[in-house]
């Protein structure tokens, strides 16, 4: 397939090996669990004759329908994204549920290894169909998905991340996942279901299996889908939290690379439809209509208390909680990083292996989870419990396990059961003497290490629940050490030591703080949020990047950061562009097309006119691979170099020209044409972006990203500064500005020193 | 004083007087309430040979002091931001307080037209004070200043705006304004307030006053400013409100132009700081150290309410309530526009015009605020009420004013009150008999209409409290017309109320949610925020434009918003150029320099090399004039046409070509040369940008726009698409993109429907 990434990759013969392996490593990227290959969008504004007159003949009517379109797709994902997200939720707390009341009552009638074995073996075949149904039907269904959406919303176009299948085995997947126990979130993989909703609403439903809705087409660029894809996430975020603000933040700090006041409205519409929806489908479960999934309703903490006191005194063990935070926030960040590489490693042997380690995972989890609260000491029952104690025959937050009447296993109440309800019972405010300091403890260093090994497993698998519950169960244990040395209750130091564990593992600040606000319902704690927030991220920045950032790293995507490395500012463009390059005339032969179409894979095309036409060679403009394609199936071609005339453009619309969905472009081998119409020619100037953007060869590298980051680029056109060369140098992409390449071409740049400092430090910027 | 904006205004002469009108209108503005020049910010990576050897003498160590003064500042707006915002509440609930104490005591006595004598007499003095030291000292420090702020993050600088001056004159003028009792509020001056601490702090203090520290000095471009003013106007709200995420989303969503992720992050860190800050200070007033401030400490609505239940049902009304809520807004909108036309029509005719309305307006709502209460009936005292009832000699809700004892005045309860205590009454939960339905009726109408009359005069006046307290007692009032049929309480009402009016007139959806859910500390309420916001926002943006736009236009700022108009995709970037272009050579005599300089006001020249140093005439880059100036004043004058040497460039430091704060530029006029110097040469190459951004003359103006703003450009050069013609035949700046311009230069294109189509329906884009 080609890639848009390759201008350069004609050179790679004549240049030492060492140089291939850099330029090929961007060229491919792990999407989900399989390797693929990369291409980049086109957010470019085309201006070639052929668009400006169709743009000139379009009725007020259309666009208004244009605008009524947009608006009703985002209502659309707001609507589709909340019912996925609430039967999600459906599905896994009744699945679980009933897993639990099942082994319960077994061990209540005293048969533990009964017990232990319904319990080990449905997860083992829900964790296998899981796996099993990734890695066979929906590869690129793997894993979290933010990572690929994020690349996405940067202009990587990774092929099936939103396909349908993709999409019906992230929910399936998830769904069975999260039910057999295993350490793995539900918000990543809603982000990429909400992501995909979004997309394949813009692509007017699927091709592939005849799912499509002429009148929904409406979105042929990827500008249109970008902003779809943004509000799908956010509403993503919006559904697995309930919190809708939070989800618009989280679209805003982390997912998207660019940004409008208008995008931030129609992204608010969507969430508001969801919180609007979900709001309406917990009053239908409030009336006990949707079996274990109770009353409680999606995950939400409500841990309000009227009189949160807080003083100056209660400052310094907050920041205490907040660098330990920050500092085991990037050690997981570190630790995930290597065991994520030491899986694509093992991957790399076969699917056998890919589904193996999941069972593998899969039982030693249940091991733990029922083996660790027999290490508990039992716990009398608390007199004026609100609950019943211990519960039996349902799921509740007294674990009976194997204690005797009247007492519970508070080891079991956070690790045999769910983690929503792990993290409700740690966030409670009036349960400072339930559970005992040991069994918290072993508790976060469950969480701590058994969400590292979990992730990186083939089925979909998010990372924001594992970190809540890691982090919640530090933070109880730092109340726990300080006691009556401070005025929070242990529920309130929950709540900061996710905050702070999340704030140094992801990184994020305004979204996590209202995220946490809208699950936890209390803005009295709004300050010290922020200042735990605050101090976590600074901390774990001096140590490693975020977590996404380093998953995109080790997944191999052409990521553009906003800001430019130092040694950017060194170089100029003409220092890393790389030749030969492919020209087309403007009213160019068949057969040269054809020719170049098939030796080279690069994806645009400067098209010159030169003598005899114009005095001297001059720059028209800039041709897509995917436009010449079109051309050459329409075989409009010209038995002489001749202009083409109105007639011929009258034979196009506006469709034909339309970006296609991911992965379904034309290719050069199946255009098939004859000896004849090779030796015709083909007037490619109506069809050429005649306003490229044109750097001089002399800007410094980093002046040229920020002009690339900021429009959003694919090809950037290199121009000479003295008047009697060429009248174009080069082309600039999207893999021109990665370190790989550029240190490759310059491995004199003092790479060590700066770019170490750099990556390490993002406050730099 | 030269403008950035004129780049065309050579051609002026030459042109009919229409087209002067149209092209001079661009070039002044309103700033605060006075007619100035106006200038463009630079923001633009400079790169020429100077500055590059510059950054590459740059060790490791300035780099981390400039990150860590970046963050140092922040810090310090945070704090300073926060005491401010802090004084002025005491400032205010103090002055405003004791008035009413002694007011109220002398109606207890019976002594009626003493007490109002006392009343109007305190009314009138602090708002001539305000409006005085406003006209005289500093004008810029007139109205809200969120205008002139939002214009300064788009790249207008208006000179005078961040001035130590007008920051002194801000507060106090604020303070005294709403002492006495005007509806105006304090939000908007507390937004500009911020920006001017930042902006002064950035610069290292203020140079006119001798109040500088060099070690503060870092920060020597428009760039760094940019970020800081952001922090500051950030700030701002999350000191005015307590509102800290409110305000980093009112910066983002309102404010900014430019927006990257860092800057996000610094944001939050700034308004993290004010709400830590405001936390200890209201710890402090909680024991009673603050005189009439109270405990209540700052505003803050309290109204969560357990179980905030409602149903489906409820959503109708809530609608309802937002379409009106829209209407009214956008009403609102198109009042105050015309009354602040007609008020700058006042003021052409001098200060005492400025004076003498703002003390018209203050006796006519001295009359308002103190007659209409003797409309109202008096209300017996309700039973179980919390507070006394009726309050004597002291601030309090149950007024007695006319009554006889064991009743009180409800309308004096909300108009003769501060405006936060008002909000307050009106957000409480338990007072759904507490108000008649006239005395709200006849409260909305009184602030409606006063709060238009009152924006325009020339003090400090905000528009968020105004239209909060018009907004809620419009809720209140929807409330009590539904009555019985709705599960909300009235408060409720009042909020979602003031949410609707709030998304009416200024048309913000994210920050207005989060801003008044940490006003009112119910998260509960949200979805049905959202849903109003959205309603009223879409609503009224079918009628006009968001107030602070409505303002900027009447002010006359070239702001540059990121949706281009349609018009805009049908002309060329040719067709807006006008000409005579100057331009410099390489190595050009001082004669022709200063002459060029003196015959034209622009702030850019491009740099073209030709004959006979080179083959053909080619563009070296683009020099700014303050850069000629600063060349010029140090007479490194060469005796013949050679390029200058290592030698002269040493002779230079960064620091002389940093920017200048606003307003201080040198000037053409201030360099006086010999008739032997001007005989000489100057070598520009190496102060020239040599990477200019550049654009193809065929290139649609539409897309040449989109460059331009997300870039962040001064000048944009227009390079010819034919290789036979000169380097460079224009010049692009901000005016040039300005609808008054274009549209003088091609009257024929359809602006009447096009135009107002775009402008009036801003969720087109």
């Amino acid at each position: 397939m080609p890639s848009s990434t390759t201008e350069v990759s004609v050179a790679v013969p004549l240049l030492p090996s060492l140089r291939r392996t850099i330029n090929s490593t961007s060229q491919v990227a792990i999407v989900g669990s399989n390797l693929c290959p990369i291409e980049s969008l086109d957010y470019e504004i085309e201006e070639n004759d052929f668009f400006k007159q169709d743009w000139r003949a379009r009725s007020k009517v259309q666009i208004f329908q244009y605008v009524f379109m947009k608006w009703l797709l985002c209502f659309f994902i707001g609507i589709i994204v909340s019912l996925i997200g609430f039967t999600n939720n459906l599905a896994v707390e009744n699945l679980a549920g009933v897993k639990f009341v099942i082994t319960s009552n077994m061990m209540l009638a005293g048969r533990f290894s009964m017990g232990f074995l319904v319990f080990s073996l449905t997860n083992l075949v829900l964790t296998l169909f899981a796996s099993a149904v990734t890695s066979f039907v929906a590869p690129a269904a793997a894993g979290s998905g933010i990572p690929e959406v994020k690349a996405y919303l940067n202009g990587v176009d990774a092929p099936e991340i939103f396909s349908l299948r993709t999409l019906f085995v992230k929910i399936i997947g998830n769904i069975s996942g999260v039910s057999a126990s295993l350490l793995i979130g539900k918000a990543g993989p809603m982000v990429h279901t909400g992501a995909c909703v979004a997309s394949i609403l813009s692509q007017g439903g699927s091709k592939r299996y005849g799912l499509t809705w002429r009148w929904l087409r409406f979105f042929n660029n990827d500008r249109d889908r970008r902003d779809l894809v943004t509000c799908g996430s956010a509403a993503g975020i919006a559904a697995s939290f309930r919190a809708p603000v939070g989800g618009v933040l989280f679209a805003l700090e982390e997912m998207s690379s660019w940004w409008r006041s208008a995008l931030l409205w129609r992204i608010f519409f969507s969430t508001a439809v969801v919180a609007i929806v979900l709001r309406a489908l917990i009053d239908v479960c409030l009336s006990g209509k949707c079996g274990l999934f109770g009353k409680g309703g999606l995950i939400m903490f409500d841990v309000y208390s009227e009189n949160a006191s807080y003083h100056l005194g209660d400052v310094l063990p907050v920041l205490l909680l907040g660098v330990v935070g920050g500092i085991l926030g990037s050690f997981y960040n570190f630790l995930l990083d290597k065991v994520l590489r030491a899986y694509n490693y093992i991957y790399k042997k076969g699917v056998a292996w890919k589904i193996l380690l999941a069972c593998t995972i899969s039982i030693f989890t249940s091991c733990l989870l029922f083996g660790l609260p027999f290490l508990a000491q039992c716990q009398p029952c608390p007199a004026g419990a609100s609950e019943e104690c211990p519960t039996v025959g349902r799921s509740g937050n007294f674990k009976k396990y194997q204690c005797p009447p009247g007492h519970y296993n508070d080891l079991a109440s956070l690790i045999f059961n769910t983690n929503d309800d792990a993290i409700k019972n740690l966030f409670s405010k009036n349960t400072d003497f339930e559970f005992h300091y040991l069994s918290v403890l072993v508790f976060f260093f469950t969480c701590f290490f058994l969400s590292i090994f979990s992730y990186g497993i083939v089925a979909p698998a998010g990372l924001f629940v594992p970190v809540i519950v890691t982090g919640a169960s530090y933070g109880r244990c730092v109340g726990m050490l300080l006691g009556s040395n401070t005025n929070l209750n242990h529920g309130l130091f929950a709540v900061l030591g996710a905050a702070s564990f999340l704030g140094g593992s992801m990184r994020m600040t305004v979204s996590l703080c209202v995220i946490l606000l809208e699950l936890t319902n209390n803005l009295l704690l709004l300050p010290m949020m922020m200042l735990v927030l605050l101090i976590s991220k600074t901390v774990a920045d001096a140590f490693n990047s975020n977590i996404y950032n380093l998953i995109m790293k080790i997944k191999g995507f052409p990521y553009l950061y906003n800001h430019a490395e130092p040694y950017m500012r060194q170089l100029t463009v003409s220092d890393v562009v790389t030749g030969p390059l492919q020209v087309l005339s403007g009213i160019e032969k068949i057969e040269t097309i054809v020719h170049i179409l098939k030796t080279t894979n690069h994806n645009g095309f400067p098209v010159v006119d030169g003598p005899p036409f114009t005095a001297a060679p001059v720059l028209y403009g800039l041709i897509l691979r995917a436009h010449i394609l079109t051309l050459l199936k329409k075989r409009v071609f010209l038995s002489s170099p001749v202009a083409c005339d109105s007639d011929t453009l009258a034979q196009f619309t506006a469709n034909e020209f339309a970006k296609k969905g991911s992965g379904r472009g034309d290719k050069i081998e199946d255009v098939e044409l004859s000896e004849e119409e090779l030796n015709m020619y083909l007037d490619v100037h109506p069809f050429s972006n005649a306003s490229p953007y044109t750097v001089v060869e002399t800007m410094s590298l980093a002046k040229a990203l920020f002009l690339f980051r900021e429009v959003g680029l694919r090809h950037l056109l290199v121009i000479p500064k003295i008047s009697n060369r060429p009248p174009v140098v080069g082309i600039l992409t999207r893999h021109d500005f990665m370190p790989e390449h550029i240190l490759g071409l310059h491995p004199s740049l003092s790479r060590s020193k700066w770019k170490r400092l750099r990556i390490r430090l993002p406050f730099l910027s």
